[in-house]
């Protein structure tokens, strides 16, 4: 079987393990390593309040070479003081010294429960460890992608492969998260590895855009976390020429990197908490694209329009009434709304349409909605998911 | 027993029966009368989508004088087109005919399901029926808070008397609603009455501070609905000299309509779906007073506190990332959150408490979480309910 995890793109090494912060005793300490370096780019929450590991990422990012990632879960290390900030710090120091780089040569993001201080002896003889188990195999790959999640009840990975100036470039990326997701940014954690060889600046953007057009689409309870972290690595290994400019070269590898992106987003929408299954809110006709989005994005998020998706119930009425509720500019006397392909709405009138052929296109994993407000050009669109027992379930039943 | 009901002030008749607009045979039918005629205020959904009720009953409410008020339930006569709109002109005209009134001195409103004609002829035999039972009696007022209810378990009224100049006044009041709820307005259906004799700007003034500050500051689930009206009806009957300014005596009553509307809103937050107990979120030091509404808004209506809420877990760190994503100024170095009267967040860090007592307090009917944001001298607060599955259960296993 093909190797689809972070590992698969050439110049990578990972490893995931269990150091000691989860209870449970599942893994919780994932490594990433470079051992030539790597040109990263990185997005983080928009969030006010981040993590010490949002923090102190932020300054490394700005290195043109990265070496390595950590990160670990069970444990955000946010809300946690200037000890928590010391903290990461330290961890990256400790990283850097097993593995012979410089400290702001690491990036780091944790994810897990808020207002405690991570557990620095664990941490501390889990770095040792996992320095000496990284490999370059699916299986090692695999962990990786393992430690990194929390309630999410399987990984999520995605590869893709491509071809530039007649090199093979291969991109792969692993992400987590099931709840506390909203857009900007809406990724909770997200590594991408690549051995595309290109400029810092254009890695950048590739990534922006991707990141943009992917997983800050999705909202689950639109919820953002203080942790929010996606990080791309770009090994050069491939030993393309550099992709200096926004060439056919950029799109093509830019194309594939959004691909990815998205496949991952919606891995992450049919794993959210207590989620059977997503959607797409698809708005056109929008007087702006801000309007466009805006308005995807309340109907996406409009706890009533989640419930009738788990119900498989077509109750546009809710829709009608998101897209109403969302402040934006619309032609009543022209409103159109299809769930899937079947015109539910239609000119600002409820259209006649078969409730159960309706109802079997939400019942089924993906579907899409969409909505015409007839006020201009523009268009957007958002993920979501339906609202189950569930997400109380997880949500209410666990304790601090 | 004291009536509380609508018909408690002086000057009102009210009736509620069932006229087979709701399949189940409840009452679906509401009429209050005030056969010398009243002087109006009202409140509407600021969703752009609305229902033809709200339509015409913002033209009506233009008039010096009104006569009666019609309320359905079971149908929102919304997303109806034209003939919904004439349909609801009918309905006025209808009324007005029995009771020898002028059509635009009749208010309507409606509620339930969005994109369905209203049965005319159904509609118009009950007007007939309702205009000849329609009392002052207690009970009359009871049927009248029972024939609004939708997803509603109980009716909601409340009752408050005062003395100005000298003369008794009685003010009561009936609201619905369990779902679909947020602020601006919030107040799905709201009907209050009193014999203050009162000039209609001031009624009006003081209308839209008591509903700012009670109904309009629930979020059940940041809702807007399609229908949201709020009307009040003073008769005058209690004959004290007209209130024409901002004196005293309409301070006094004013203060007297704000504790009832918060009375009201607080029986909904309780009475909200799948709702099992309220909090009210404070907010204090923000920069602005939209900071503090913004702030108290984004915590009631997470998900995560919501469900936080429901099984009475102190998660400080799900209302501290709430009051992060709320987007506004704060100093985290001296952010503070208290659950009750316990301090769980002090100066951005985790503060030592009794999870168990925090955990109790939480437990209770109602309980108040209070947020510093020390970067201002503004304060304001929101209503809020938690998220159960029952909320799940009435929202998805329901159908169009």
């Amino acid at each position: 079987m093909a190797n689809k995890t972070v590992t698969s793109p050439k110049g990578f090494e990972a490893g995931g393990l269990a150091c000691g912060i989860k209870i449970s005793g599942k893994k919780d300490m994932a490594l990433l390593l470079c051992p030539d370096g790597a040109t990263a780019a990185a997005m983080f929450t928009t969030n006010k309040i981040v993590s010490a590991a949002v923090t102190v990422c932020k300054q490394h990012i700005k290195n043109e070479t990265i070496k390595a990632v950590i990160a670990n879960s069970g444990n955000a290390n946010a809300c946690t003081g200037t000890k928590g900030l010391a903290d990461a710090e330290k961890t990256c120091v400790l990283l850097a010294r097993q593995i012979g780089a410089k400290a702001d040569e690491i990036l780091i993001a944790s994810t897990g429960i808020i207002g405690k201080h991570l557990p620095m002896p664990k941490i501390n003889a889990g770095i040792k460890k996992i320095c000496k188990t990284a490999k370059n195999t699916a299986s090692a790959g695999a962990d990786f992608a393992k430690a990194i999640m929390t309630t999410d009840t399987r990984p999520k990975q995605a590869m893709r492969t491509l071809t530039i100036s007649g090199k093979k470039i291969t991109i792969a990326g692993t992400s987590k998260g099931a709840g506390m997701i909203g857009p900007n940014m809406a990724t909770t954690l997200c590594f991408i590895t690549t051995d595309v060889n290109i400029a810092k600046p254009l890695l950048n953007s590739a990534f922006k855009e991707a990141i943009g057009g992917s997983l800050n689409k999705l909202t689950v309870d639109g919820h953002q976390s203080t942790n929010d972290t996606a990080i791309i690595l770009a090994s050069a290994v491939a030993a393309n020429p550099v992709i200096r400019s926004r060439c056919p070269r950029y799109k093509k590898f830019a194309n594939s990197l959004a691909d990815l992106c998205t496949d991952l987003a919606k891995q992450m929408a049919l794993d959210a908490e207590g989620a059977t299954r997503m959607f797409t809110v698809v708005v056109k006709g929008a007087a702006t694209k801000a309007d466009a989005a805006k308005a995807a994005r309340a109907v996406a998020d409009y706890d009533l329009v989640k419930c009738a998706v788990h119900g498989a119930d077509p109750n546009w009425g809710r829709i009608i009434c998101a897209v109403g509720s969302a402040g934006v500019k619309l032609n009543l006397n022209k409103l159109n709304c299809k769930i899937g392909d079947i015109t539910v709405f239609k000119n600002g009138r409820p259209a006649i349409f078969n409730p159960a052929a309706a109802s079997k296109i939400i019942a089924a994993k993906e579907h899409t909605i969409t909505i015409n407000l007839d006020s201009g050009k523009y268009s957007d669109f958002c993920y979501g998911c339906d609202l189950s027992r569930d997400y109380i379930k997880i949500n209410a039943d666990y304790h601090t």
